[in-house]
C-alpha cells in the first residue's frame, strides 16, 4: 500500500481519464431513503442509476440519477444498495443469475425487533447466493441523507466478503462517514437492531429512579401529610404537589449520586481481596460499573429539579402567606423579642445553601464532561480527574450539604413521627458508607496494595511464577 | 483495491525507501494562512516549499520550510496551494507554461458574497488552464490550522479532475480533516460562500421571535400600563422592564414551541387528503419543516429568559414594597379575618409552577438533544421518540402550565380590559390547535391509514399499479 | 493511488480470496489493555495472535484469538503491538533478532511526566535496533476499546518510517480513528505526555481567578465585616459564608470577561503602532491570546454561582429575617409614610436585575458556542460573529449591570468606609478600560488603517517593496 500512494501524489498518470468515468452505482427502489441516498451519492461525484418495476412512471428522482428496469440497471454496476422492504424482496430471486458477483448494500431495517426468525441481510443472501451481501449503512435515514451532516457519523458493516466490505468502507468514507465493521453477515442481527434501540442503558437507572422515587414519595406522604391530618388534624394536602417533591428529588439524587461511586469501591475491596485484578467480576456488577453514567445523569436531572423547586419557594402562595402570617401574629401578640436574630442560625442555614450551590455547581461539571464532545476533548488523565477526583468531591458537598440540614434536628423527639426516621435521614446512609469506605481505599497502606494490584502484581498462590508473567502486562 | 491493501499490512518493500523521500508540496502565498498550513503539513510529515516573489525578504517561516521563487517552487511540486488574494492572482497568468499538469488547490476566501462575478476557482482556472484546479479546505482558517485539533473537522472539495480531488483528499484524510465532495468546479460558488453564511436557517425563526415579541410587547403595554394610566390614573410604568418581558417571553415561547409541531401536523393531513406520500409538499411548508429545530431553540431560549426573570421576583423592589404593604395596610384596619389559608388557591398556585418547572426541564432536555454530539449519538428511534413524543409531552405541559394560569379570571369581566382578551388566552390558541390535531392523528383509524401511506400505499387512483410499486420501496 | 481505486469498485480481482485470508496482528502482552486492544481488533476483521511469556497459563483472552509464545506469535505477524509496561521491556532485548523488520507500535504510558531520561519509545527502539517503531494510539484506554465509540477519536503517531506509519495509520482508520503524525521518533516524548496532561491551558486562567478571589475575599471581608465590627461594634459574621461570596464572583467574573477581550485589543494597538502584521507579539500577548477561551469560560463559572447565589437570597434566613424587622419596626413606630412607592427606585433595581439576566444569557450562548460539537458546527464567519460582537455585547451589559448598581451610591462619603472604594468600582475599572479602547479601534479612521494591516498592508518603511509582496498574501 504505501508505495502506490506516493505516486499518487506524484500524479503520474494525471489526466489520463476523461472526468465523465465516474463510477456508477445502482439503487433498487425509488422510495424516500433510495431518494435521498441518489442525491448525496450524485452530490459526491458518483454516477447513479435506479432499478425500478415500472422504470416509466417512478415519480421524482434526483437530477441527474437515470432510471431502468432492474436488470439493466444492475448489470451496469457492480454495486447495488437495496432500499427496498425485506417484504418485497422475493422479485430479487427471479433476477438472481444476472445478480452473481454484485455487492449488495443491504439499508434496509424492520420496524420492530425480532419481526422475522431470520436477518433482512442473510434472507437476501439465501435469495440470492451469488452475491456478495454486505449489511450496514442502515443507521442513515432519509432525512439525514438529505439534510444532515454526515461527517463523522458512525456506521457499522458487515458481511462475509472483505473485498465487497472494503468497497462499501471506501464508498462509505468519501461520504464522510466513519466505518465500524463488525465482522462477518452473522453479525447482522446486531447491525439491524441498532437503529431500533431505545435508550438500552438507561433502562436499569430509571428503574433504579423511579423505585427511589415512589418509595420516598409514599414514605413522605405518611410522615407528613397523613400524619398532620390523623395526628393534628390538619389538611396539608397542598404540600403533595412541590413541597414533597422538593423532598423526594434530592433524597434520590444523592443516593443515586452514591449509587455511582459505590461499584468503584466495591470492586476495590473484591480486587484486595482476591488479591488480583485477573478473577473476572460478577455479572451484576459489571452491568452496574457500565450504566453509572447514567445513573450519574439521572441522578443531576433529579438535582436540576431540586433546584428549580427551590427557586419558587418565595414565590409560591404558602409560602408567603405563612410570612405574612408571622409577622401579623407576631404584632398581634406584641411580642416583638421572640423574633430577635439568631446567629447561629444564620450561619448554619447559609453553610446549607452555599454547600447546595457548590454542589449543584460541581454535580453540573461532571455532566458536562459526559457531554460526548467534551469527554472526548479530554486526555485520559484529565476524564480520571474529572470523574473520580471531582465526583467525590461532588458526593462529599452533597452529603454535607445532607447533614447540615439535620444537625440541630436529629436529636429532637419530634423529628421521629410515629417512630420513623426523618426522609433526610436515610438518604444519609448510603453515601455515608461509600464515603467511609473509600476513605480506607485511600489510606496509605490499602492505597499501596491496591495500586500494585492494578498494575498486575498478584498476592502470592501456589502458582508463584504467575505474578511475575503478570506483572509484565500493561 | 483491495489485494493491494493486504501486502501493504505485510509491509513487503518495507524500509526499501530512506525517510527523507517524503512528499514535497508547494505553498503560493507567505501570508498568515500559507504559514499556518505549512507548519501543519511540515507537523504532519510532509516536506514543504514556498513559492515567494521576493524569497528573501518575506519574513518568518516555519522551521523546515524552504523558500523559492514561484517557478522554481511549482518545478519541485505537483502540488500547489494557492494561500494568495484574489486580487493578486494575475502573476500566475505569465507562470501558467511551467504549471501545467499541476494540482492547484484554491483555499481562498472573498471578503463579501458576489464581489467577482465569477469564483475564485473558476478565475484561477481560466489564468492558468492547464492546472487542475481543486477548490477546498478553504473553511479552515490560518488559527485553526495552528492551534485547533482538526480531527473530523469537515472540508469540503470540488473540481473537475477526479484525480486531483482523490489527491487532495487523501492529504486532508491525513489531516484528520473529513471531505466532502461537492461535484465539479461549477460547485465553487457554494463551497466559497460557504465560509460566509451567517446562520442562514436561523433568519426565519429569528424574525418569527422578533415580530411576536414586539407585538405581544405593544399589545402588554396598552392593556396593562396604559389602561393603567389612563383608566385608574395610576404609573405602572415600571412594570414595562421585567413584569412585562415575563409575560412576553412565556407567550412568544409557548406559540414558537407550537409553530415547531404544527408543520409536522399539516404534512400528515396533506398526505391523508392526497392519499400519497409521493406528492410534493409545498415550499413553504418545507422551508417551515426544515427550520424546526431553529426554532425550537429559540423557543427555548425565551422560555429560559422567563425562568430567569421568574426567579428574581421575590427580590424585587416593587414586589417586596407590595408584600410589606400588604401587612402593614392588614395591621392597621385591624381586618386580619381577609387573610385566611386558601387550600384551593395552594394547589392552584403550586401546580402552576410545578408545570412550569416540569416543562422548562422537558424543554432543556429536547434542548440537550439538539447538540450535534449528543444527537449523533443517538440511535434513529431513540432520536424520534426524543424529538415526538417527549417534544409533545412538552407541548400538553407547558400548555397546561397556560391553562392553570388562567382557569380562575377567564370568566371575570375584569379580565377583558378594554374589550380585549388577556395575553395568556392569545397564547393558548395555537398550541390548543396543534395538538387537538395531533390528538386527531393518532386515533387509532388515522393512524392506520398515516401509517400505510407512509409505508407506500397510495389511495386507489386510476394507475392501480403504481400502489403495489411503491409499497416495494423504502 | 487513484486509478488503483476504480479497479477496487469494479472488483475485479473480486471472490480470489478466501474470507480466512485476514490481517494477523501480534498483541504482546495480555493485561487488561491488550485483552480489549484485542477484542476490538477481532471485531473489526483481523486475526490476532497473543505473545506472552506462558502462554498456557495466562487468564482469559477474548475468544477467537491465539496464544502463543513471544517467539512464535512475533514470527506469524509483521505488525506488533507492545502492551507491556516499560520496566518489562527488557525480555525484547533477546528476541531482537527475530523482530528485525517488524512494526512495532508502543502504547505503553508511563505513570508520571519525566520517569525516565528517555521515552519508552526511544528505549524500546534502542532495544530492538532492526524493529520499525510507531509510537502512538496511546491515548486509547482499555475502557475506550472495550466500550466506547472510537469514531473520530483522534489519535497521534510518530515514528521514524513512513511506511510502518502509513500501515499503522491504515490499521487506525479501519477501527475508525482519527490519526494525527506527528513526525518522527523524536516526537515520542510529546505524545507520550499528552495522556498525562492535566488542563495545561487551565492552569494561568484558574491561577488569575483564584489570585482575584482571594484578594476582592479579603478586600470585602475587611470593609463590610471588620469594619462593621470595629466601628459599629456588630457582628455580621455570618455574611462571609454567602454574601460576600455573591459580591465576589461577580466582581471577579466582570474582570475575567474583560480579561478576555483586552489580548484582542491590545494586539490590535501593537499592529497600528507598529504598522504591520508581521512582527511576532511578544511571548506574554501569544500565551494570554491562547487561554481566553479558558478565562471566559472561569468566568462564565463565576457568573453562574453569582446567579445561583442571588437566586436563594429571599430563602436566607438573613434576609427575611431583615424583611420581618422592617415590617414590626415600621409599625411600632407608625411611621407608615416612611415607605413610600418610589418609582425611580423600582425603575433602576428592575433595569439592574434586567441587564444581569441579558448578560447572563449573553454569557452562556457564548459558552455555548466553546463547545466543541457546537462551535464546530459554525462557520468562520458565524464563529467570528459568537465571539467578536456578541462577547463585546457581553461586555457591555455585564458593565452597564456594574454600572447601575452604583448609580446612586458613587456620591455618598458613606460607600468610602475606611477611605476604600467599594469593589464593585474597582471592578468596573477593567471592563470600563477595555470597552473605551475597542471603542477607539472601531472609529472608522482607524479600522480602516487595521483593516489594511490585517490585509497585509504595511506602513511604508525603508523597504517599501515588502509591502506590495506582503499584500498578495492571505
Amino acid at each position: 500500500m504505501s508505495t502506490e500512494v506516493k505516486p499518487g501524489i506524484f500524479l503520474r498518470p494525471l489526466g489520463m481519464e476523461p472526468p465523465s468515468d465516474r463510477e456508477l452505482l445502482c439503487i433498487f427502489g425509488t422510495g424516500d431513503l433510495g431518494r435521498s441516498l441518489g442525491q448525496r451519492l450524485l452530490q459526491t461525484g458518483y454516477r447513479v442509476v435506479y432499478g425500478s418495476r415500472r422504470p416509466h412512471s417512478c415519480g421524482p428522482l434526483p437530477p441527474g440519477a437515470q432510471v431502468l428496469s432492474h436488470t439493466e440497471a444492475a448489470q451496469l454496476a457492480s454495486l447495488i444498495f437495496i432500499c427496498v422492504h425485506r417484504e418485497h424482496y422475493d422479485f430479487l430471486e427471479t433476477l438472481a443469475p444476472q445478480l452473481k458477483g454484485k455487492v449488495f448494500v443491504d439499508l434496509s431495517n424492520n420496524q420492530k425487533k425480532d419481526m422475522y426468525p431470520d436477518t433482512n441481510a442473510e434472507y437476501l443472501q439465501r435469495l440470492v447466493p451469488g452475491a456478495l451481501v454486505v449489511k450496514g449503512l442502515n443507521t442513515l435515514s432519509a432525512w439525514v441523507l438529505l439534510n444532515g451532516p454526515l461527517a463523522g457519523k458512525q456506521v457499522f458493516l458487515c458481511g462475509d466478503s472483505v473485498e465487497a466490505k472494503q468497497v462499501v468502507r471506501e464508498l462509505a468514507t468519501r461520504l464522510g462517514l466513519s466505518v465500524l465493521d463488525r465482522g462477518s453477515l452473522s453479525a447482522a442481527r446486531e447491525v439491524e437492531d441498532f437503529p431500533l434501540q431505545l435508550f438500552p442503558y438507561w433502562r436499569l437507572p430509571l428503574c433504579i429512579a423511579t423505585g427511589l422515587t415512589a418509595f420516598f414519595f409514599f414514605y413522605l406522604l405518611i410522615r407528613d401529610v397523613i400524619y398532620a391530618y390523623v395526628e393534628q388534624d390538619k389538611d396539608i394536602s397542598f404540600r403533595i404537589i412541590a413541597s414533597l417533591a422538593n423532598k423526594v428529588f434530592p433524597i434520590v439524587s444523592l443516593i443515586m449520586l452514591s449509587l455511582c461511586y459505590l461499584p468503584g469501591v466495591m470492586a476495590a475491596i473484591l480486587q484486595l481481596y482476591r488479591g488480583t485484578k485477573y478473577s473476572r467480576f460478577p455479572d451484576w456488577l459489571d452491568r452496574w460499573m457500565l450504566c453509572r453514567k447514567q445513573l450519574g445523569l439521572l441522578a443531576l436531572a433529579l438535582a436540576f429539579l431540586h433546584v428549580l423547586y427551590t427557586f419558587i419557594i418565595p414565590i409560591r402562595y404558602a409560602v408567603r402567606h405563612k410570612l405574612i402570617s408571622t409577622v401579623v401574629d407576631e404584632m398581634k401578640d406584641n411580642k416583638s423579642t421572640l423574633f430577635y436574630f439568631d446567629n447561629t442560625e444564620a450561619w448554619a442555614t447559609d453553610s446549607f445553601f452555599v454547600l447546595g450551590i457548590m454542589g449543584f455547581f460541581l454535580y453540573f461539571l461532571l455532566g458536562l464532561t459526559s457531554l460526548p464532545s467534551v469527554g472526548g476533548s479530554l486526555s485520559w488523565r484529565e476524564f480520571t480527574f474529572v470523574q473520580s477526583k471531582l465526583g467525590h468531591l461532588t458526593l462529599i458537598v452533597c452529603t454535607a450539604h445532607g447533614y447540615i440540614y439535620g444537625w440541630n434536628k436529629f436529636l429532637k423527639p419530634s423529628t421521629y413521627k410515629w417512630w420513623t426516621p426523618p426522609g433526610y435521614m436515610l438518604c444519609l446512609v448510603m453515601p455515608s458508607v461509600v464515603l467511609v469506605l473509600k476513605l480506607l481505599m485511600v489510606l496509605p497502606c490499602v492505597d499501596r496494595s491496591l495500586g500494585r494490584i492494578r498494575q498486575g502484581w498478584e498476592r502470592t498462590g501456589p502458582e508463584e511464577g504467575r505474578a511475575s508473567l503478570r506483572a509484565t502486562t500493561l
